[in-house]
Protein backbone atom coordinates (compact mmCIF):
# COMPACT_ATOMS: atom_id res chain seq x y z
CA UNK A 1 0.00 0.00 0.00
CA UNK A 2 1.32 3.64 -0.65
CA UNK A 3 1.49 6.10 1.82
CA UNK A 4 -1.69 7.70 2.85
CA UNK A 5 -1.28 11.22 0.91
CA UNK A 6 -0.42 9.08 -2.35
CA UNK A 7 -3.57 7.27 -1.57
CA UNK A 8 -5.83 10.30 -1.27
CA UNK A 9 -3.95 11.40 -3.93
CA UNK A 10 -5.36 8.73 -5.88
CA UNK A 11 -8.33 8.40 -4.67
CA UNK A 12 -9.32 12.15 -5.64
CA UNK A 13 -7.63 11.65 -9.45
CA UNK A 14 -9.93 7.99 -10.19
CA UNK A 15 -13.14 10.59 -8.98
CA UNK A 16 -12.06 12.24 -12.50
CA UNK A 17 -14.04 10.64 -15.20
CA UNK A 18 -12.61 7.86 -17.20
CA UNK A 19 -9.70 7.41 -14.69
CA UNK A 20 -9.30 4.48 -13.18
CA UNK A 21 -7.20 2.95 -10.15
CA UNK A 22 -4.40 2.23 -12.32
CA UNK A 23 -4.36 5.27 -14.37
CA UNK A 24 -4.98 7.85 -11.25
CA UNK A 25 -1.84 5.87 -9.50
CA UNK A 26 -0.02 6.79 -12.67
CA UNK A 27 -0.97 10.29 -12.61
CA UNK A 28 -0.17 10.51 -8.72
CA UNK A 29 3.13 9.19 -8.62
CA UNK A 30 4.05 11.50 -11.51
CA UNK A 31 2.73 14.14 -9.53
CA UNK A 32 5.49 13.28 -7.19
CA UNK A 33 8.28 12.69 -9.60
CA UNK A 34 7.62 15.89 -10.72
CA UNK A 35 8.67 19.52 -9.50
CA UNK A 36 6.69 21.01 -6.69
CA UNK A 37 6.36 24.29 -8.93
CA UNK A 38 4.38 22.18 -10.87
CA UNK A 39 1.93 20.25 -8.75
CA UNK A 40 1.53 23.91 -7.17
CA UNK A 41 0.47 25.22 -10.34
CA UNK A 42 -2.09 22.32 -11.08
CA UNK A 43 -3.11 22.72 -7.70
CA UNK A 44 -3.84 26.80 -8.18
CA UNK A 45 -5.24 26.15 -11.90
CA UNK A 46 -7.59 24.02 -9.86
CA UNK A 47 -8.70 26.09 -7.34
CA UNK A 48 -8.48 29.33 -9.42
CA UNK A 49 -10.91 27.79 -12.28
CA UNK A 50 -13.27 26.92 -9.27
CA UNK A 51 -13.36 30.73 -7.74
CA UNK A 52 -13.38 32.84 -11.20
CA UNK A 53 -15.61 30.78 -13.40
CA UNK A 54 -18.99 31.56 -13.51
CA UNK A 55 -21.60 31.27 -15.97
CA UNK A 56 -22.76 33.73 -18.40
CA UNK A 57 -25.86 36.03 -17.07
CA UNK A 58 -27.28 35.55 -20.96
CA UNK A 59 -26.22 32.59 -22.43
CA UNK A 60 -24.76 30.14 -19.92
CA UNK A 61 -21.77 29.47 -21.26
CA UNK A 62 -18.68 29.56 -18.86
CA UNK A 63 -17.22 32.80 -18.59
CA UNK A 64 -14.61 34.74 -16.09
CA UNK A 65 -16.69 37.80 -16.51
CA UNK A 66 -20.45 38.50 -16.14
CA UNK A 67 -21.33 37.87 -19.67
CA UNK A 68 -19.16 35.88 -22.23
CA UNK A 69 -17.42 36.38 -24.99
CA UNK A 70 -19.75 35.77 -27.70
CA UNK A 71 -22.16 37.26 -25.86
CA UNK A 72 -20.37 40.59 -25.33
CA UNK A 73 -19.15 40.71 -29.45
CA UNK A 74 -21.40 43.35 -31.41
CA UNK A 75 -20.53 41.52 -34.48
CA UNK A 76 -22.26 38.51 -33.56
CA UNK A 77 -25.18 37.62 -35.61
CA UNK A 78 -28.33 38.37 -32.92
CA UNK A 79 -30.95 36.71 -35.20
CA UNK A 80 -29.43 33.50 -34.97
CA UNK A 81 -29.30 31.44 -31.92
CA UNK A 82 -27.79 28.12 -31.02
CA UNK A 83 -29.04 25.75 -28.42
CA UNK A 84 -26.25 23.62 -27.11
CA UNK A 85 -26.18 21.06 -23.85
CA UNK A 86 -22.57 21.88 -22.86
CA UNK A 87 -19.98 24.91 -22.99
CA UNK A 88 -17.81 22.22 -24.62
CA UNK A 89 -20.47 21.89 -27.70
CA UNK A 90 -19.73 25.81 -28.00
CA UNK A 91 -15.82 25.17 -28.63
CA UNK A 92 -16.84 22.02 -31.08
CA UNK A 93 -19.27 24.85 -33.04
CA UNK A 94 -16.65 27.97 -32.55
CA UNK A 95 -14.25 25.50 -34.48
CA UNK A 96 -15.83 24.90 -37.28
CA UNK A 97 -15.95 28.32 -37.94
CA UNK A 98 -19.19 28.05 -39.42
CA UNK A 99 -21.43 30.02 -37.33
CA UNK A 100 -21.98 33.44 -36.95
CA UNK A 101 -24.59 33.72 -33.91
CA UNK A 102 -25.00 33.26 -30.54
CA UNK A 103 -25.41 30.56 -27.99
CA UNK A 104 -27.32 29.47 -25.07
CA UNK A 105 -26.34 26.59 -22.84
CA UNK A 106 -28.87 24.41 -21.45
CA UNK A 107 -26.43 22.28 -19.20
CA UNK A 108 -27.71 19.12 -20.30
CA UNK A 109 -30.66 17.13 -22.40
CA UNK A 110 -33.76 16.39 -21.05
CA UNK A 111 -34.02 12.72 -19.35
CA UNK A 112 -36.82 11.97 -17.29
CA UNK A 113 -35.49 8.50 -16.11
CA UNK A 114 -32.40 10.42 -14.93
CA UNK A 115 -34.07 12.54 -13.21
CA UNK A 116 -33.65 15.63 -15.74
CA UNK A 117 -36.87 17.76 -16.07
CA UNK A 118 -37.43 20.85 -18.34
CA UNK A 119 -36.94 22.55 -15.33
CA UNK A 120 -33.66 21.34 -14.67
CA UNK A 121 -32.20 23.02 -17.98
CA UNK A 122 -31.99 26.61 -18.88
CA UNK A 123 -34.82 26.13 -20.66
CA UNK A 124 -37.18 28.54 -19.07
CA UNK A 125 -34.38 31.31 -19.48
CA UNK A 126 -34.30 30.09 -23.16
CA UNK A 127 -38.11 31.21 -23.85
CA UNK A 128 -38.07 34.28 -21.80
CA UNK A 129 -34.84 35.12 -24.01
CA UNK A 130 -36.74 34.30 -26.50
CA UNK A 131 -39.79 36.09 -26.17
CA UNK A 132 -40.14 39.42 -28.24
CA UNK A 133 -36.67 38.83 -29.20
CA UNK A 134 -34.82 39.73 -32.82
CA UNK A 135 -34.21 36.17 -33.20
CA UNK A 136 -35.66 34.70 -36.07
CA UNK A 137 -34.06 31.09 -36.48
CA UNK A 138 -33.17 28.94 -33.41
CA UNK A 139 -30.94 25.94 -34.21
CA UNK A 140 -31.23 23.21 -31.80
CA UNK A 141 -27.62 21.48 -31.62
CA UNK A 142 -28.43 19.35 -28.74
CA UNK A 143 -26.67 15.55 -28.98
CA UNK A 144 -28.44 13.43 -31.71
CA UNK A 145 -28.98 10.89 -28.98
CA UNK A 146 -32.49 9.95 -27.63
CA UNK A 147 -32.55 12.71 -24.73
CA UNK A 148 -30.71 15.02 -26.89
CA UNK A 149 -33.86 14.49 -29.65
CA UNK A 150 -36.32 14.21 -26.97
CA UNK A 151 -34.95 17.79 -25.97
CA UNK A 152 -35.16 19.39 -29.29
CA UNK A 153 -38.78 18.12 -29.81
CA UNK A 154 -40.03 19.78 -26.54
CA UNK A 155 -37.89 23.34 -27.20
CA UNK A 156 -39.87 23.24 -30.68
CA UNK A 157 -43.12 22.31 -29.33
CA UNK A 158 -42.96 24.74 -26.28
CA UNK A 159 -41.58 27.67 -28.77
CA UNK A 160 -45.05 27.42 -31.06
CA UNK A 161 -46.65 28.98 -28.32
CA UNK A 162 -43.99 31.17 -26.69
CA UNK A 163 -42.03 32.75 -29.78
CA UNK A 164 -44.02 31.46 -33.02
CA UNK A 165 -42.01 33.98 -35.03
CA UNK A 166 -38.67 31.67 -34.46
CA UNK A 167 -37.76 29.39 -36.93
CA UNK A 168 -36.60 25.80 -35.19
CA UNK A 169 -33.93 23.47 -37.15
CA UNK A 170 -31.83 20.78 -36.16
CA UNK A 171 -28.01 19.85 -37.33
CA UNK A 172 -28.17 17.65 -40.57
CA UNK A 173 -27.17 13.73 -39.84
CA UNK A 174 -25.89 12.19 -41.84
CA UNK A 175 -21.98 10.29 -42.58
CA UNK A 176 -19.18 11.43 -41.46
CA UNK A 177 -16.31 13.26 -43.68
CA UNK A 178 -13.84 10.81 -43.95
CA UNK A 179 -16.14 8.01 -43.28
CA UNK A 180 -16.79 4.39 -45.17
CA UNK A 181 -20.15 3.18 -46.09
CA UNK A 182 -19.34 -0.28 -45.04
CA UNK A 183 -18.49 0.66 -41.75
CA UNK A 184 -21.65 3.45 -40.81
CA UNK A 185 -24.04 1.87 -38.96
CA UNK A 186 -27.44 1.51 -40.51
CA UNK A 187 -29.25 4.18 -38.41
CA UNK A 188 -26.94 7.20 -39.75
CA UNK A 189 -26.69 5.14 -42.71
CA UNK A 190 -31.07 5.77 -43.14
CA UNK A 191 -30.66 8.99 -42.10
CA UNK A 192 -27.90 10.31 -44.61
CA UNK A 193 -30.39 8.76 -47.21
CA UNK A 194 -33.23 10.73 -46.17
CA UNK A 195 -31.60 13.60 -45.93
CA UNK A 196 -29.71 13.30 -49.58
CA UNK A 197 -29.59 16.50 -51.30
CA UNK A 198 -29.34 17.37 -54.82
CA UNK A 199 -25.97 17.51 -56.80
CA UNK B 1 -12.30 29.82 -26.89
CA UNK B 2 -12.65 28.70 -23.01
CA UNK B 3 -12.42 31.78 -20.22
CA UNK B 4 -8.81 31.96 -19.21
CA UNK B 5 -9.26 29.84 -15.94
CA UNK B 6 -10.60 27.19 -17.73
CA UNK B 7 -7.79 27.47 -20.29
CA UNK B 8 -4.70 27.35 -17.78
CA UNK B 9 -6.45 24.22 -16.06
CA UNK B 10 -6.79 22.72 -19.33
CA UNK B 11 -2.94 23.20 -19.90
CA UNK B 12 -1.67 21.79 -16.76
CA UNK B 13 -4.29 18.71 -16.93
CA UNK B 14 -2.73 18.31 -20.15
CA UNK B 15 0.63 17.74 -19.02
CA UNK B 16 -0.18 14.61 -17.01
CA UNK B 17 0.74 11.57 -19.00
CA UNK B 18 -1.76 9.96 -21.08
CA UNK B 19 -3.77 12.90 -21.14
CA UNK B 20 -4.22 14.81 -24.28
CA UNK B 21 -6.32 17.88 -25.33
CA UNK B 22 -9.34 16.66 -25.11
CA UNK B 23 -9.33 14.27 -22.10
CA UNK B 24 -7.73 17.59 -20.29
CA UNK B 25 -11.06 19.87 -21.76
CA UNK B 26 -13.23 16.73 -20.06
CA UNK B 27 -11.58 16.93 -16.54
CA UNK B 28 -11.39 20.35 -16.60
CA UNK B 29 -15.31 20.92 -17.36
CA UNK B 30 -15.88 17.94 -14.92
CA UNK B 31 -14.18 19.89 -12.17
CA UNK B 32 -16.10 23.18 -12.85
CA UNK B 33 -19.82 20.95 -12.92
CA UNK B 34 -17.99 19.43 -9.24
CA UNK B 35 -18.61 21.39 -6.31
CA UNK B 36 -16.10 23.33 -4.83
CA UNK B 37 -15.52 20.89 -2.20
CA UNK B 38 -14.61 18.43 -4.33
CA UNK B 39 -12.26 20.62 -6.14
CA UNK B 40 -10.85 21.79 -2.62
CA UNK B 41 -9.56 18.43 -1.95
CA UNK B 42 -8.19 17.83 -5.01
CA UNK B 43 -5.85 20.09 -5.26
CA UNK B 44 -5.41 19.88 -1.42
CA UNK B 45 -4.44 15.98 -2.40
CA UNK B 46 -1.97 17.58 -4.82
CA UNK B 47 -0.35 19.90 -2.34
CA UNK B 48 -0.21 17.77 0.22
CA UNK B 49 1.31 14.64 -1.54
CA UNK B 50 4.11 17.19 -2.17
CA UNK B 51 4.60 18.14 0.97
CA UNK B 52 4.24 15.08 2.52
CA UNK B 53 5.86 12.45 1.24
CA UNK B 54 9.12 11.68 0.41
CA UNK B 55 11.83 8.66 -0.13
CA UNK B 56 12.18 6.26 2.27
CA UNK B 57 15.46 6.71 3.56
CA UNK B 58 16.73 3.00 3.42
CA UNK B 59 14.97 1.35 0.34
CA UNK B 60 13.80 5.00 -1.37
CA UNK B 61 10.61 3.79 -1.61
CA UNK B 62 7.30 6.59 -1.13
CA UNK B 63 6.50 7.11 2.51
CA UNK B 64 5.49 10.21 4.71
CA UNK B 65 7.81 9.11 7.20
CA UNK B 66 11.68 8.93 7.79
CA UNK B 67 11.00 4.96 7.06
CA UNK B 68 8.71 2.85 4.85
CA UNK B 69 6.13 0.30 6.28
CA UNK B 70 8.32 -2.21 5.03
CA UNK B 71 11.57 -1.02 6.50
CA UNK B 72 10.12 -0.47 9.75
CA UNK B 73 8.14 -4.06 9.43
CA UNK B 74 10.50 -6.14 11.51
CA UNK B 75 8.45 -9.22 9.99
CA UNK B 76 10.12 -9.10 6.58
CA UNK B 77 12.58 -11.06 5.66
CA UNK B 78 16.37 -9.18 6.02
CA UNK B 79 18.16 -11.80 3.86
CA UNK B 80 16.34 -10.85 0.52
CA UNK B 81 16.26 -7.95 -1.12
CA UNK B 82 14.19 -7.16 -4.36
CA UNK B 83 15.75 -4.28 -6.44
CA UNK B 84 12.90 -2.51 -8.42
CA UNK B 85 12.53 0.48 -10.68
CA UNK B 86 9.68 2.28 -9.31
CA UNK B 87 7.39 2.77 -6.68
CA UNK B 88 4.63 1.44 -8.34
CA UNK B 89 6.40 -1.65 -9.15
CA UNK B 90 6.73 -2.54 -5.12
CA UNK B 91 2.69 -1.98 -5.15
CA UNK B 92 2.61 -4.42 -7.82
CA UNK B 93 4.93 -7.30 -6.00
CA UNK B 94 3.01 -6.97 -3.06
CA UNK B 95 -0.13 -7.73 -4.47
CA UNK B 96 1.06 -11.01 -5.26
CA UNK B 97 1.59 -11.75 -1.81
CA UNK B 98 4.89 -13.64 -2.28
CA UNK B 99 7.38 -11.63 -1.40
CA UNK B 100 8.23 -11.15 2.45
CA UNK B 101 11.89 -9.91 1.97
CA UNK B 102 12.35 -6.26 1.24
CA UNK B 103 13.18 -3.94 -1.52
CA UNK B 104 15.24 -1.51 -3.03
CA UNK B 105 13.81 1.40 -5.45
CA UNK B 106 16.53 2.35 -8.13
CA UNK B 107 14.90 5.34 -9.66
CA UNK B 108 14.61 3.86 -13.04
CA UNK B 109 16.90 1.93 -15.49
CA UNK B 110 19.92 2.64 -16.91
CA UNK B 111 19.85 4.14 -20.49
CA UNK B 112 22.84 5.78 -21.34
CA UNK B 113 20.89 7.20 -24.86
CA UNK B 114 18.13 9.22 -22.31
CA UNK B 115 21.16 10.54 -19.70
CA UNK B 116 20.31 8.06 -16.82
CA UNK B 117 23.33 6.87 -16.34
CA UNK B 118 24.42 4.28 -12.81
CA UNK B 119 25.13 7.58 -11.02
CA UNK B 120 21.42 8.73 -11.93
CA UNK B 121 20.12 5.66 -9.87
CA UNK B 122 20.14 4.40 -6.15
CA UNK B 123 22.87 2.25 -7.40
CA UNK B 124 25.77 3.69 -4.94
CA UNK B 125 22.89 3.08 -2.04
CA UNK B 126 22.14 -0.08 -3.04
CA UNK B 127 25.75 -1.63 -3.15
CA UNK B 128 26.47 0.59 0.21
CA UNK B 129 23.47 -1.48 1.78
CA UNK B 130 24.26 -4.75 0.85
CA UNK B 131 28.13 -4.20 1.50
CA UNK B 132 29.05 -6.80 4.75
CA UNK B 133 24.82 -7.01 5.25
CA UNK B 134 22.73 -10.12 5.77
CA UNK B 135 21.19 -10.04 2.24
CA UNK B 136 21.79 -13.50 0.72
CA UNK B 137 19.41 -13.22 -2.30
CA UNK B 138 18.80 -10.21 -4.46
CA UNK B 139 16.11 -10.39 -6.72
CA UNK B 140 16.80 -7.98 -9.82
CA UNK B 141 12.72 -7.18 -10.50
CA UNK B 142 13.84 -4.44 -12.98
CA UNK B 143 11.44 -4.62 -16.04
CA UNK B 144 11.59 -6.95 -19.00
CA UNK B 145 13.13 -4.31 -21.59
CA UNK B 146 16.00 -3.53 -22.43
CA UNK B 147 17.11 -1.16 -20.19
CA UNK B 148 15.78 -3.58 -17.14
CA UNK B 149 18.11 -6.16 -18.84
CA UNK B 150 21.00 -3.39 -18.82
CA UNK B 151 20.35 -2.68 -15.40
CA UNK B 152 20.22 -5.95 -13.96
CA UNK B 153 23.32 -7.03 -15.52
CA UNK B 154 25.05 -4.11 -14.28
CA UNK B 155 24.00 -5.00 -10.94
CA UNK B 156 25.31 -8.29 -11.27
CA UNK B 157 28.61 -7.43 -12.40
CA UNK B 158 29.35 -4.91 -9.63
CA UNK B 159 28.15 -6.83 -6.89
CA UNK B 160 30.92 -9.42 -7.73
CA UNK B 161 33.51 -7.27 -6.48
CA UNK B 162 31.29 -5.37 -3.78
CA UNK B 163 29.08 -8.33 -2.33
CA UNK B 164 30.14 -11.78 -3.50
CA UNK B 165 28.30 -13.12 -1.07
CA UNK B 166 25.14 -12.31 -2.55
CA UNK B 167 23.26 -14.44 -5.12
CA UNK B 168 21.42 -11.99 -7.90
CA UNK B 169 18.60 -12.94 -9.53
CA UNK B 170 15.87 -12.42 -11.85
CA UNK B 171 12.29 -13.06 -12.42
CA UNK B 172 11.80 -15.55 -14.49
CA UNK B 173 10.54 -14.50 -18.41
CA UNK B 174 7.27 -16.40 -19.77
CA UNK B 175 4.05 -17.26 -21.19
CA UNK B 176 1.31 -14.67 -18.84
CA UNK B 177 -1.19 -16.77 -17.12
CA UNK B 178 -4.25 -17.39 -19.21
CA UNK B 179 -2.69 -16.55 -22.54
CA UNK B 180 -2.69 -18.05 -25.50
CA UNK B 181 0.16 -19.51 -27.40
CA UNK B 182 -0.98 -18.12 -30.71
CA UNK B 183 -1.02 -14.93 -29.12
CA UNK B 184 2.30 -15.32 -27.81
CA UNK B 185 5.35 -13.19 -29.06
CA UNK B 186 8.28 -15.13 -30.32
CA UNK B 187 10.93 -13.81 -28.08
CA UNK B 188 8.46 -14.36 -24.75
CA UNK B 189 7.87 -17.83 -26.00
CA UNK B 190 11.32 -18.77 -26.43
CA UNK B 191 12.34 -17.38 -22.91
CA UNK B 192 9.31 -19.77 -21.73
CA UNK B 193 10.98 -22.53 -23.27
CA UNK B 194 14.12 -22.20 -22.02
CA UNK B 195 12.86 -21.67 -18.63
CA UNK B 196 10.81 -24.46 -19.26
CA UNK B 197 10.19 -26.82 -15.67
CA UNK B 198 9.68 -30.81 -14.87
CA UNK B 199 6.44 -31.45 -13.80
Amino acid sequence: MFAPPIQRLIAEFAKLPGVGQRTAQRLALHVLRGTDADAASLAAAIAEVKAQVRPCEICFDLTDQVRCRICEDPRRDATTLCVVEDPADVISLERTHEFHGRYHVLGGALSPLDGVDPEDLRLPELYRRLRGSEVRELIVATNPTTSGEATALHIARELRGVAPQVRVTRLAAGLSVGADLEYTDEVTLGRALLGRREL
